[in-house]
């Protein structure tokens, strides 16, 4: 028997999280009698009286939001980080504690409180990547790592639908982080692990989006079933480096890439995703290579996910279909946004 | 100002996962507003003739279940693993795979399809006790790692409320096994880390059950809120190996801890739980020490979850309560079952 990856279970090794995940793609024709998600399917008012986010509203603490037109940043009113906690006393192996000190922003995308990412005009989208480059330059002044994620979708913890973001900068190098720096570091390859990767996959079957300048891969150790890597083709190491061409080109592959999401399954596509830039403002981790993780649930269609749970979380994370097979099915639904054919 | 573990933010290290986390005390005070869950309050049938895990019904490979009365162990249906998938070549350091061979099983804690672990006899659990040592002694003499794990409640991927578990037996040591045997065969402590912790923990402020022969504590570096981990307070590598006195005790501990669980919110309390023993049949990994995982979603309440998104997927794991708060809660919770009284 030789082997078909499309139906021998098998595993994948991921460099950069230096990680095995196991791969099962004849699982996919298991029946599903579990939890059904809700799809967020509503149409939301350009404007909520009600949500903390909107131009004008008040938020919790009884400030007021400004007019805004564009993006607006503002700090956390429950943030998970504060300046200035003072560190715990660390001298016993077992249980090592260390001080945590930081920022958490919220970063409105845009004042219609109807649109999510991949409605926003090509346009607005560019300023969100700026807005997202302005945030690490500042912050990465003061702190050791600024982390820019958007969790979008209440099945991943958004509590607003309003389209936003948030910005976590810490005093420390965040574990995922100090795992990518160690194994970028180590690489042994001659160019650096991303952009080899960058080079090699271009045209390729896990490629979701390619434009002039940047590749949207299904990675091949994806472990979420329609992860993507957004990668550089061209050396970077932090976001505020970027071009302007660069962000340009940005903007339209993160708007082709959300709108082939909401395409997949006919619903505003929930994920978490985030960017890892090299930490710091020095010139260490010099083959560090800027890049965009995409982390969505969705597994069989709008209400079925994928659970990373039993043996995912105690022996190793576990998906159903190939990296391929999502890459494939990703370019199959097409640039054009199902529900504004634009 | 001087550190306060349950007002000021901080990191804790886990020494068995060699990973670090974000405690944010202070946040367990904001309000929510995202998604609800629905929690599990049904009351069942004790026989329910859709369910192709109870007695004499019919599953979907046309097979009938026997008129079993304690546990019942069978081969999944839609199993992740094959016994005799073929390899994959490796020899690109960028794309790495391997081959991956194993079973996986189904058990059935009971026939009766009503109740979960907490609401059964203690010499009921007893037999899922032996069953799980059974399993672990027979699949090890052909693979390399035994997998034993229960995912409880439809938040936890479950698909059908029979009271169930599985087991995943592979040719390979899974991810999170490796990380764990590298980190206790390094421990450079006089004991292994583990039989250290129960030491250490004993009658201790993370103590949720402690026996004779177990300890179940919330540990210093919990990530989920409720998170459990269940240790002997002897040296014990695999679960087979337990003597029927130690069995007998883990018995009487599983039921005072689910309990527990189910009591703090008034509910089918879900969670993910297995068993980590040392890997193989052999004499290696001398310093492993046998120990149960118990990750339970759940914060506030039956139908508020606590999301491993954003930050935590990208960046590093985040808690809003500290362990030393959990521990007290679940101590507090009580040992009668709030639905039997017993
Ligand atoms: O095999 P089950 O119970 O149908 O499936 C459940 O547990 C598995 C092992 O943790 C997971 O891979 C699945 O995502 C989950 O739904
Ligand atoms: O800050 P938010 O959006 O209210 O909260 C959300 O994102 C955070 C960062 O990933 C998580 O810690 C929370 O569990 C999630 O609900």
């Amino acid at each position: 028997m030789s082997f078909d990856p499309n139906q021998h279970p098998h595993r994948r090794y991921d460099p950069l999280r230096d990680e095995w995940l196991l791969v099962s793609p004849h699982r996919a024709r298991r029946p599903w009698q579990g939890q059904v998600e809700e799809p967020d399917l509503s149409a939301r008012p350009h404007h909520d009286p009600d949500c903390y986010l909107c131009p004008g509203n008040a938020r919790v603490t009884g400030e007021r939001n400004p007019d805004y037109s564009g993006t607006y940043v503002f700090q956390n009113d429950f943030a998970a980080l504060l300046p200035d906690s003072p560190a715990p006393v660390d001298d016993d192996p077992l249980f090592r504690a260390a001080g945590a000190q930081g920022e958490s922003r919220v970063i409105c995308f845009s004042p219609d409180h109807a649109l999510t990412l991949p409605e926003l005009p090509v346009a607005a989208i560019r300023g969100v990547v700026d807005c997202w480059a302005e945030q690490v330059a500042e912050l990465s002044a003061r702190y050791a790592h600024v982390q820019v994620f958007e969790n979008k979708g209440a099945m991943m913890g958004c509590s607003n639908p309003h389209p936003h973001g948030q910005v976590w900068a810490t005093s420390y190098v965040p574990q995922e982080l100090a795992t990518e720096a160690r194994t970028q570091d180590a690489w042994a390859g001659e160019a650096p692990m991303l952009l080899e990767l960058a080079q090699r996959e271009a045209d390729g079957p896990r490629v979701v989006v390619q434009s002039g300048h940047w590749l949207a891969i299904v990675p091949f150790w994806a472990a979420w079933p329609f992860e993507v890597l957004l990668l550089p083709r061209f050396s970077v190491r932090r976001m505020p480096e970027l071009d302007p061409a660069q962000r340009d080109d940005l903007a339209a592959v993160l708007k082709d890439l959300t709108t082939r999401y909401d395409n997949l399954f006919q619903c505003s596509f929930p994920y978490s995703m985030g960017w890892h830039g090299a930490p710091g403002q020095g010139e260490g981790h010099p083959r560090w290579q800027l890049h965009a993780h995409f982390y969505p649930p969705l597994l069989r269609s709008a209400s079925v996910r994928k659970f990373m749970v039993g043996y995912e979380l105690l022996a190793e994370a576990q998906r159903d279909l190939t990296p391929e097979q999502a890459a494939e099915r990703l370019r199959a639904s097409g640039s054009v946004h199902y529900r504004h054919g634009q």
